[in-house]
């Protein structure tokens, strides 16, 4: 049932949808029209698909249900750019995107304009609050996947012999010493009880949440404590120094034969380099950089780790990795900021960002600063937990086919936390929830130490 | 330290070392030693292995570490039987095992017999206390084992072209009609705070769980409520039927591509069969049996499914699959008499057994009986809960190469609970976690419904 | 050594070599630089590719060697376009050309213009017989390219979902009749030897053959008889109708198996299609277009079999498939003409062309003329024979890197002769021997039956 | 039509029937039914599938034909022990012979003794010619299985960890020096036309060959010359120590990716040993031996090669393996004693067996003597060709079912010849063609080299 919204809010959406769109676009501006073309991994699409698809879920979920008379761009893109919703009907295999050479970018970008064009017609009028519950959710969809595009392109770029940049560092990847480790103790109200998730409030459909964070729950916690940062490379390096990668004791079964299997010596992006003085060089969005001993590179937080790497790593280092109640305790009360943001906020983007997200333009994550208490619970890396992705209780999906955006991938999955460099800060809450696959390491995935109280 | 121990407590390890070595035996009795040859799923064994292997386990981690002066019936036999302990050493391939046609069986049966002397001589003597808790690990080891030798012959009976039976049964595979589906209705005591796993008494060593099972921590419950029986074959062909295994919307998306690779139609041991009422017949130990439309095999539990079967049935249901915690707070309350068994206990073999263990000879699950409350909670299938497979709060392995038995695999599997039809009565209890790949389809795997209450 | 050639000789090289490198970008013009991205089977390679390796062939055999000075136009151009000869080094997997999105097709184009001019310089001053020879190879190597690039954008196109036209067709893919089938008997002059293959002139280095046509020796050959012309799509249709894909009798059993495996019904190209009268529509360079009963693209020659299938429909036949030696006896009598184009012949170009090759324009198979004697032994698509791929009696391969063109590859490879639609005029000739494995169908191949006389 | 036959040729079959049979029966003798069961790779079966399919072939293509009135063993057998006949109906996967632990052996048994009683009830009475020809057949077909069988057995004990011995050997695996390495020149009569294959003559039906050695044909030959003896582990020891393995000039290019993708360093039962003087032993059928640097087992023909290190060792010796016809006319003159053995011949038993077949007890290759002319062209190794499988001109397949037994097979497999010492002596002729992929190795495959003349 279409409603006036207030002149407010059709400006606050109208901004936020500009603002995505155009981040994407911003996103893509050091790319060719080849490069936009690569798939380099089966988790990886091309760039180019992926602003084909954004544009796709705008126009499937909220122009051709809510814009009456709407004329979608091209009968072959309502399929072509389908990801995985069986509702909707068959798509292409997911392996097939990389022959997407037709349509060519500039239809892509037409569209793109196309969508655009009507989106805004739409948002002049009278809106629906399920429509404005699916803009928020298109919204958060294009941010995910600039999260992917950037993940993906690093892929891209490093698989090509040449190992090309995607841009120049401005400066470089990371500079002086990061904090030394410390526990913080987290120590739940008697009985132990706390509040998990998000249950959405009808009142304020701009308070977005996915609906694997709903509903908000009862969950019993023990005492516990966690490392104020993330695990640096130097650290891991140790690890590594230690014959970390050929102590099966430190290894879940399924992790030691997935790396005896794979080769993995180190984490992804890392090379061997007898000029360095660690012997070691890492790949970044800038190309690669030796990594010392200490200091700069070195005490940047580890990224593109599997959670088996990390889980080794924290059993070598007699710790555990936190489960995903533990960090969403302790990153709630350091995110008042962060939770209060919303679709509507139209100040986000002139606030300062005081977290590593893809804003700052590092592209990678950044030393943890000498200051006390918790650092680096958002941006930087995604931080592995040791929780599997389920529902919650009372869980339920969405109606309808968006029913297929997150609970169809509740098994054999990892909980993931935090966001990472790559993340806009917009995205990233204390409640969010990735998931990936414990093998998983193309995303800048790391981790935090934790142990019991 | 080896203390004296008491004469009860030496005579009730030795009769439970007779009981559990013979129980094994007995389960090969109807196998030719070519039938335990026979490894015929990238899960199974051989029995011979088997047989081997658990004879192993009493050598390795006993007479070798706790009866001053053995000598190891043959050097190779320590490695050649080592399944998956890395602190140990190098092991043959699992896959190799199909090749042990050498050590003969002839050789197997005398390992056994002389590590069967050893013990006995062992428990002649003082007894260290750590050598108890290791008898009773090498108790519910091997029994682990028995569940195993019964799962793999079966799938190693069914994949000969022949299919013939492993014995002639004395009965129908059931007989009957199961008691009508209800649900019982569970609510926690406020606040909702339920007392999970055990921890171990160092009083009472005799009081076996596995490191998974501990410690006892506390968890927090909503009220939710569970089917009274197990789900049946009828209620499971009315999925098939209403093309359950052709509609994504009812499937986890790794469940979905799991069964079009694999091309399932029913669960594993189900085959068309045209001169069947239903057009489905099902291998049991006992060869195959029509699948009647109701009544008899049609009121069994069904069983043979992955997690991903399990769930989407649920899902068709409009209900769900219970959690691991669930189930284990409604399993306590039933389950007193099983808990208070223990390895001392001479008398659980003259107990009437009520459930359907494998000492019934059934080898198949039998139908629900027609009274009130929660029925088959222990034995007839294993049930898929919605868990996946962790570590409890403050879950320590044992140390040294025991700690491999569990804790290395807890990734990427979910649990099951309460036994089989071919789970030793004395093996289960409320606390006990059984674990596989969610794909997992030769074990006795079936389902109970739950619900929110 | 040096030694200045004729002006004649430089000038025909000269044009000979702008021929060359102008086709290969004449065959690109309808591509886009997305176009040339795409690597959609494992044998393809991005169109973008075959315009560096080309490139690199020069530059590496004949500019690095030969003139004085070169400086390559990239150092790591000379790794990085490498195909796979060993002996100069590691080159990129061939699956890591679809990565290559940098350097970008400006550079490639940047790159032909280098290496262009340098050519042109060396052509202008002296020049060794050994440069002249490479010149020679160099030509050939581009038009096997070329075939290939036409080959592989076909597939690429293809298997983009929307299935996009290379180009639209400026006739219908096939018009009228074929002529019938009827057999030309050929008998070997007593005792039945005939010479095969061809011996290198010294004196005329501008006679082109590859190695694997040398040395020039004698086979035994009987009576046989040809099919006046290739088989058709409405012949091979017969075949489909009889159940030839269901039919193991009919196979070789290791293309048995492949078929099952690969789920093959039809030749590569062919989609069932309920609007079309035979139920089948073909996809051509043009699109796809119906498949009629007969006349039209019935009556073209069928292509895209592997060896498995063609073998098969001569079976089903009552027929075989002919041997190379068989084939070249036969296509020796009618190939005055092609035998003695050369590399110096510059009125090639103004020649009628007679059989179907690139230059045609049509990039399908053509229907078989209503004249008498063998047709379309050259042009319209490969001949798979009944011959293995191995050497010639005393054959050697090209010393240096350049032995790795041919010989390497004399293992598990079918001989196809005659060139095909996609193969420039040029370059074929009755001793041409092209190979690929069994299971092959992406190259234009086709069959023409043989028998026993 | 049956006819009544000579008392002589009834006499000689039924002792040929009886010797084949028992022979097959002996081989197994140091086996127990347990070993009988392995199936330790892709190519092999059990010992006890082969004791029924020869038995079931017997039984198939005689017995139900021929003998009427005939009642089969039982129903299941006459589509259980098919291998490969899709004409006679589906069969069970080659793979799942590994389950087949029921029938157990001692049916097996009871089967041969059945067949064997209605063959001899067969040869009391009138026998059609047909029924002559195909207990040739079954004679051929079962020693072709007595050599499957050593070789299956080899591989499945060698796969065992305890690496058992089939027999014990009762003398060293070699003894002396071979002879030293010489060339053999053999020059076709002018023109150089030879005659290759036999042509079956219908006035001598026990004149046995393949179809696939027929028809006999002209087949032009260039002078050429021939070693005087096998390859031996010495020499080859030599190409190793030279790097061969490491040189991907030396291979064919199939050779050098399917060589490093399988890891081979070395001959297939070949094992580093720091203990040896050479760093090598050698699994046979008795055991390893060591490898000395000369003499001994070092001077014994080199087996379980594959075409592709036999080619590479032949490149790196600067020479080439022998068309299969260059083999066939040097075999030929030395063959008359054993092409003149056919399977009336009642004396080979007693015969003095002068090559080193499977009746010498050796099980392994010998070291040649020190004698002129030609050794070791019969027995001791497989000698590895450079010719591909294909049909002779004018090979037509035996008809009906039995057409399957060689010709479908004629694609991507490489031709070997000579026997090996596995062989029965009484199953070879210079005829003989035997074909393997050119990746095999678990046959006993050597080398011979050859040059031009």
């Amino acid at each position: 049932m279409p409603t006036q919204i207030s002149a407010s809010v059709q400006t606050a959406l109208l901004i936020r949808f500009r603002a995505v769109r155009s981040a994407t676009l911003q996103l893509c501006s050091p790319l060719t029209p080849e490069d936009m073309m690569v798939q380099s991994c089966p988790e990886a699409s091309p760039a180019k698909w992926h602003l084909a698809h954004t544009t796709w879920f705008f126009e499937t979920f909220i122009l051709r249900d809510f814009l009456p008379g709407y004329t979608p761009f091209h009968p072959d893109f309502l399929w072509l750019f389908n990801s995985y919703y069986n509702s909707l009907g068959d798509m292409p295999e997911k392996k097939l995107r990389a022959s997407f050479s037709r349509p060519p970018l500039e239809s892509i970008l037409a569209y793109r304009a196309h969508v655009d064009t009507a989106i805004e017609h739409l948002l002049a009028g009278s809106l629906d609050e399920e429509a404005i519950r699916r803009m928020a959710l298109g919204f958060e969809h294009e941010q995910q996947h600039q999260e992917l595009i950037a993940t993906d392109i690093k892929h891209a770029l490093f698989t090509n012999p040449l190992h090309p940049a995607y841009i120049e560092a401005s400066q470089p990847a990371g500079e002086g010493n990061a904090t030394p480790l410390t526990w913080t103790s987290l120590t739940p109200p008697v009985p132990g009880l706390v509040e998990i998730g998000i249950t959405p409030d009808p009142t304020a459909p701009d308070a977005f949440a996915f609906d694997n964070e709903t509903p908000r729950h009862t969950v019993f916690l023990r005492p516990f404590a966690l490392a104020n940062r993330l695990t640096t490379c130097a650290e891991y390096l140790a690890f590594i120094n230690d014959n970390g990668y050929t102590r099966p004791e430190l290894w879940l079964s399924e992790g030691w034969s997935t790396q005896r299997a794979e080769g993995w010596q180190a984490p992804l992006y890392w090379q061997r380099d007898a000029a360095s003085p660690t012997g070691w060089r890492i790949y970044t969005m800038h190309g690669f950089a030796p990594l010392p001993e200490s200091g700069g590179l070195a005490d940047t937080p580890v990224c593109h780790l599997s959670f088996f790497e990390a889980d080794a790593f924290a059993r070598w280092s007699g710790a555990r990795l936190p489960t995903e109640f533990e960090w969403e305790y302790a990153a709630s009360s350091l995110s008042t900021r962060i939770a209060k943001q919303n679709l509507l906020s139209t100040t986000s983007g002139s606030q300062p960002v005081t977290a590593n997200f893809i804003e700052t333009g590092t592209l990678h994550p950044t030393v943890a600063p000498q200051v006390p208490g918790l650092q680096q619970i958002f941006g930087d890396t995604w931080e592995w937990t040791a929780s599997g992705y389920t529902g919650y209780p009372g869980y339920k999906p969405l109606p309808g086919a968006l029913g297929e955006y997150n609970g169809k991938f509740m098994s054999s999955q990892i909980i993931l936390r935090g966001g990472s460099c790559v993340t806009p800060a917009t995205h990233i809450r204390a409640t969010y929830r990735n998931f990936f696959p414990p093998a998983t390491r193309w995303q800048f995935s790391g981790l935090r130490l934790a142990k019991d109280a």
